[in-house]
């Protein structure tokens, strides 16, 4: 079977600038919107025109080859300065996914090799870097796809938690990229979405990224994902991830936690996919992880409907963390890790270290 | 501090006529609906103007009532076929929540009990017998209120799951009477209600109730519940039930098994608050449960509005099983029965009809 070809794109260089489909307003629209400075794309990120952790690093990344831009031709400590300030209000718009930190610091490195060119060739260099970023997350989910498809068993039925498809990410997907690749290996899949309340990113965004492809889905509310598990309906557990601890400590969207631990009560495989770049080394495990909290409104209702009573007091934390304990497995373009812990990751990370 | 008194009426009888609160349109709208008939009655239940296992029982009561009032003036033999018909009409509107089958059973026992009276009579006695199945809703509640409330200790944060409140009942509710009662005993409690996916039970109807009563209420996300025990912030949990089988394994909102071995695993109290009318000795295991499956629209949005994507398929079961080894007390109105099982529940069963 031939590889899926997106028929819509997460994020694109156009004409000089970013564009980004507005993923607030799928699937009732299509809809395009451009991005001209790293301040819109940390907008852009904070009001969730764009989501998932590795799509999340990629327009960072081109928000600061956009300020490298507009600031080609401001002498070098102008330059520098502005330039500064950009990776800041990057840096600040969403605290969880660490692709966003990750690639920020991989642009820092680039700008770093050109310390004594001009502004110009500077901003020519972040931008290679900003398109070296998204090939290359591209890549890393065909890989990981690959690798992970042998996990995934002719006519499993797979539940998928958020979205882990090509809408998070530059490509193909994570979670979803595993799917895609089993399928074009020749497997019959079948996809069960959770909603994903507050958001609705499986609703919303999954359920119509899968029906775009014709991969069969059926969408739950999250309320019935146990139910389905305790009547033998679901085969396979895949998520993706917004930061993985040291430990193997999974940060991922709000309700991955309660999916995995339903999971290993029915002995339900519970498989995270995610790029080496949401490992972070740094953080030795999941309580370590800053969770953010969002606004009362996205509990409220949905959008401009509001139907809880008007002031109600809310708590949204919009991510939870799944103990390692609880992964069957971490698949990344390197492979698959079962059982996933320190010692393997702390190898992981070293064997991808040598081979850059 | 004096007992609370509801400032909304679930169901009550008007005029002649039964009047239930349109649960399908709160908190945007307080509104009473007229009903005249069983046939009514019926809808008013499948299209979920009332839900809650002990309401549904009571307006059937009083559908049953309604029927034979406007069929008095016939001939016994069609006040006979035309009550027949009306008990099956009802006994079909909603399959799981077993308190509908026990109030039409406890209609047809006192029309069995007027065999020789006019209709006129007959109806008369229906009527009383409607008004004493409500009237014991709401003695039972206020009992069962009395004996959870021990469990609550001051100053918890008690997770509940849909609406099982003054609004599923004929008043002051099951797992929601346990809270009020714990109140007016004198605690601090607060509630964190989940929002209750597809019909959103918790959002609309729990947060609305007890915000009428000053209760604290905090609304989450179906969700978030997991990540609020793992960070110690849920100290009991507390719901209502639809059918409780022979063994004690439990019949409820779809989403509530999944609460449940959440709080097996953090070591929470997990309890059930049911009047006896929910149990089913009948029924030996949750697995013999009816679940009913409803529309797929519910899944694909709320209301009028869609957020999924047109025609993606949806599985939408409504009511899940909770196995009686993750409840660690169900309270009836009887007391506090800890960890169910199949020998208490037919002594408290065969205990409660030497009892009438």
């Amino acid at each position: 079977m031939a590889g899926f070809r997106s028929k819509f794109d997460t994020l694109r260089w156009r004409d000089g600038r970013l564009e980004m489909i507005d993923q607030r307003v799928l699937p009732a629209e299509i809809l395009y919107l451009p991005f001209d400075s790293a301040m819109a794309v940390a907008d852009g990120i904070r009001s969730m025109v764009v989501r998932g952790a590795p799509a999340i690093g990629c327009a960072a990344a081109y928000g600061i080859a956009l300020d490298a831009l507009r600031l080609r031709h401001q002498p070098p400590a102008e330059f520098n300065r502005e330039l500064g300030s950009a990776f800041c209000a990057l840096a600040a718009s969403r605290p969880t996914a660490v692709n966003l930190f990750w690639a920020l610091a991989r642009m820092r490195s680039a700008w770093e090799t050109c310390r004594n060119a001009d502004a110009a060739q500077s901003a020519e260099r972040l931008l290679e870097e900003a398109h070296a970023i998204f090939a290359d997350d591209v890549a890393a989910n065909r890989r990981m796809g690959r690798h992970g498809a042998e996990l995934i068993k002719d006519g499993a039925r797979v539940l998928t938690h958020c979205n882990a498809g090509a809408l998070a990410t530059a490509g193909h997907g994570t979670a979803l990229g595993v799917i895609r690749s089993a399928i074009e290996g020749g497997k019959k899949v079948s996809v069960i979405a959770d909603e994903t309340r507050p958001f609705l990113q499986g609703a919303r965004l999954t359920a119509w990224e899968l029906m775009q492809d014709d991969i069969p889905v059926t969408l739950i509310a999250d309320n019935a994902a146990g139910h389905l598990m305790s009547r033998g309906e679901i085969d396979a557990v895949i998520v993706g991830a917004d930061r993985v601890a040291g430990n193997g400590d999974v940060a991922n969207k709000i309700g991955t936690y309660q999916v995995a631990v339903l999971a290993r009560r029915h002995n339900i495989p519970f498989y995270v996919a995610a790029p080496l770049s949401t490992i972070d080394g740094a953080i030795a495990c999941g309580a370590d992880i800053t969770i953010e909290e969002r606004g009362a409104d996205e509990v409220r209702g949905h959008g401009d409907l509001h139907w809880a009573p008007a002031g109600v007091a809310v708590r949204n934390p919009v991510f939870d963390v799944t103990p390692a304990e609880l992964v069957t497995a971490l698949i990344t373009e390197q492979g698959v890790m079962r059982a996933p812990d320190a010692c393997k990751i702390k190898a992981l990370l070293n064997e991808s270290r040598h081979l850059k």
